[in-house]
């Protein structure tokens, strides 16, 4: 951008069908789209073309499969994330590609060269959403009955965070020589070995890949607990995250670029970006006609299935449906969400239908029905106010949902001062403002740029 | 093919400049080629033009770095396999991808997903090179002092392929119902969940993404010790195997496919393709000066590192590099393929730089050096005689080791009637005439074929 102006940041969150939980249902929808790679190419390069910053990706290890529901949700019929993006980085040019992935289960090693072979085969365009497996019967898939605990699970995502950056810095970016003359392949002494020995991890390292081209891929986080607030204020550079109203984003915001100044970080460099789950249209009443055509395809079985999956396994079909949320006991499981969603219902007093009804959309994210203006208005309040600096578009059913923010809602933020016409960059980090790291284990790390 | 004659399998085995541990000074090599992504896309579609089964990368769990070459060799610059071909999946059709990936440092669940999601992106277009890790320092990056000894691993493997191969049977072919009026996603009686509880893994499933279009990406093998043999021939579709001489070629093919009948396999379910290193010119004195140039361009300390490579980390530096092999300690390594180089040097009285000079090239597969006839003879010879079934094709250097094969070799074969002229089929399996696996957890997968 030539002017100076603060800019929103854009990610497009697309799982198959879409967010909706009957999404799959909507007539215009994909059905098929989340194991469909010609859908992936469409909506990708649609996002690309809007000049979205980057397409997102959830991930789980294991089947979603609630009692109640089975067979009627969308769930079990999706591609790897990585692999998928590194097939989407062949047909895009520009956008950016964040993929979830474990550290609960995954290792290190393999993690660091899938993260760093995209990054090389995107020229720069990777993410890794760094997220803990507390979902799900992910535990019984890798020889475990239980899931560790969620303060265990922190420690070891600190520690496994720090050793695949220190593994992406096991080459300095100049290491490579390739000479064909005199035969030196690489510098030996650009080189480097991690010899990390931890609590959970012991890695000796070096990677067997070269630095990928934005030095490290970019960090990403969605916890909202406070060791995921605490663990995103050292490491991350995007949060996603779920915040219903302004006042509670702008806490969010303040209270996790508050704690950056402890670990020597500067506040922009981190992007928070709430999820916004958009129905748009020309008018009000007709995004809610739009809305209500896909609450009206959820089953009952799977609105109750849904409740249970984000409760961590809470089987709520033994309580009248359209009466009140009862009172619920502690889960080792992904307590803010539960916490956040619950307290919600109770403020509102929502039925447990009311409940599932509100939820089935965005998941506990914040649904924003309305007309363009409506849209752009909220958007450009919370991006004004402290409450965001960008958001994880989350479309509520594909390719449509998509289609309609690019069609209606980005010109009118474009509008307004607020979007990009054009990448600024050629890498995802470029493009979103952040700062290229340095190689920790360079000597000449800090006085490079003075380095003739 | 429409006639009935067996032809020819061919796999393009393509490490980034190729082959011989010099290709990357070679002056038409691409010295940068493990990491260049434009570079595997060419050398791809021209190994697709020529209608080769499969493109093929080894892979390993840490850098290969040996004392005495550092920053000599082109290791530590190679993309991830998996993630290289799902991207090479959407510019290429109908050829195959096999990806190498270790049974002893990653998890079934992790592994069963990304080459399911690979066959997905490739439309049936993976293979996975199933190995266990002996080699390097790999030990080290995955917590551990050493690595699990040879049996040990191999009964690791074993188990390994059954839990994946079980994922991959999670759903049945037509499980996914996705019918938007009734709500029916898929069938949850078509679901199955493994409870696979073994000596090395308990992994419950089901695996969250639907059976890959090939109902199992084809299994390829490459060890060749009493355990590696017993492996294959219970599970492999394709060996690749080192070997050196016809008679050698044709004692590993019937000793391997001698095994099958046990395991109720038939001979032909399994294709054995020895990999061969071949320089090929209009002429033989062409051929040699070809091969010279790439010989004169071994370092000393590269061919005493490969030796060290090749034996499990044996320095021979400390010998006279003109004098004889001396004896050596047994190590806890590939032990069949150090054997192997070994013993051939001790027969033939080949001095350590003699040695190095010769494994330098194919690092113990059969290297052919010859005019067009003479190397489309030998091939002949061992695909007629109980020798293979096809070739893994190792270019000495790329992209021109590869082109040569393809302008002078292929055409000669097709001459003599040895190989296709255009895929038989859509998938890997069909192209190389392997059946698709019947589901084993699907009660109607037997009589399936008469279910109208």
């Amino acid at each position: 951008m030539s002017d100076n102006q603060r800019k929103i940041r854009l990610g497009a969150f697309l799982p198959g069908a879409g967010h909706h939980v009957a999404a799959w249902r909507h007539p215009q929808a994909q059905a098929d789209g989340g194991i469909n790679f010609a859908h992936y190419k469409r909506i990708a390069q649609a996002a690309e073309r809007a000049k979205f910053d980057a397409v997102f990706l959830a991930d789980g290890l294991a089947l979603q499969n609630r009692p109640g529901a089975q067979g009627r949700t969308a769930y079990g019929a999706s591609f790897e994330p990585v692999t998928l993006f590194s097939a989407l980085a062949v047909v895009t040019e520009r956008i950016g590609f964040i993929a979830t992935a474990s550290t609960t289960y995954e290792e290190p090693y393999l993690l660091a060269r899938k993260f760093a072979s995209l990054d090389h085969i995107s020229q720069g365009r990777a993410g890794w959403n760094v997220v803990t497996t507390g979902g799900g019967e992910a535990a019984g898939n890798f020889g475990l009955d239980a899931h560790p605990d969620h303060a265990q699970r922190y420690v070891r995502a600190r520690e496994f965070v720090d050793v695949v950056t220190g593994l992406w810095d096991s080459w300095e970016d100049d290491a490579f020589l390739r000479d064909k003359a005199s035969g030196a392949y690489y510098d030996p002494a650009k080189l480097h070995t991690l010899d990390h020995k931890g609590k959970f991890f012991s890695v000796r390292g070096p990677l067997n890949i070269p630095r990928p081209p934005q030095g490290h891929p970019v960090i990403v986080q969605a916890g909202s607990s406070e060791a995921g607030r605490e663990l995103a204020a050292e490491t991350a550079e995007v949060i996603f995250t779920a915040q219903q109203t302004l006042e509670d984003a702008q806490a969010f915001y303040a209270d996790v670029k508050g704690r950056m100044a402890k670990y020597g970080r500067h506040p922009d460099q981190l992007k928070i970006m709430p999820g916004v789950f958009p129905v748009v249209a020309r008018t009000e009443s007709e995004a809610r006609a739009k809305y209500q055509e896909l609450q009206d395809l959820i089953l009952p079985e799977v609105g109750l299935s849904l409740l249970s999956g984000l409760s961590g396994g809470i089987d709520l079909s033994a309580y009248p449906v359209d009466g009140p949320l009862p009172e619920l006991p502690e889960t080792n499981n992904n307590k803010s969400r539960q916490a956040l969603m619950f307290d919600i219902a109770r403020k509102r007093n929502l039925s447990i239908r009311e409940l599932y009804l509100w939820v089935a959309g965005a998941r506990g994210h914040w649904t924003i029905v309305g007309s363009v203006e409506q849209i752009a208005d909220q958007l450009e309040a919370w991006f004004t106010q402290g409450g965001a600096d960008g958001f994880n578009v989350m479309p509520p059913w594909l390719p449509g949902g998509l289609d309609d923010f690019i069609e209606l809602v980005i010109p009118e933020l474009r509008r307004r001062g607020l979007f990009r016409t054009e990448y600024e960059g050629r890498t995802l980090r470029e493009n979103l403002g952040l700062a290229r790291p340095a190689n920790r284990h360079a000597a000449s790390a800090k006085p490079r740029a003075s380095a003739a």
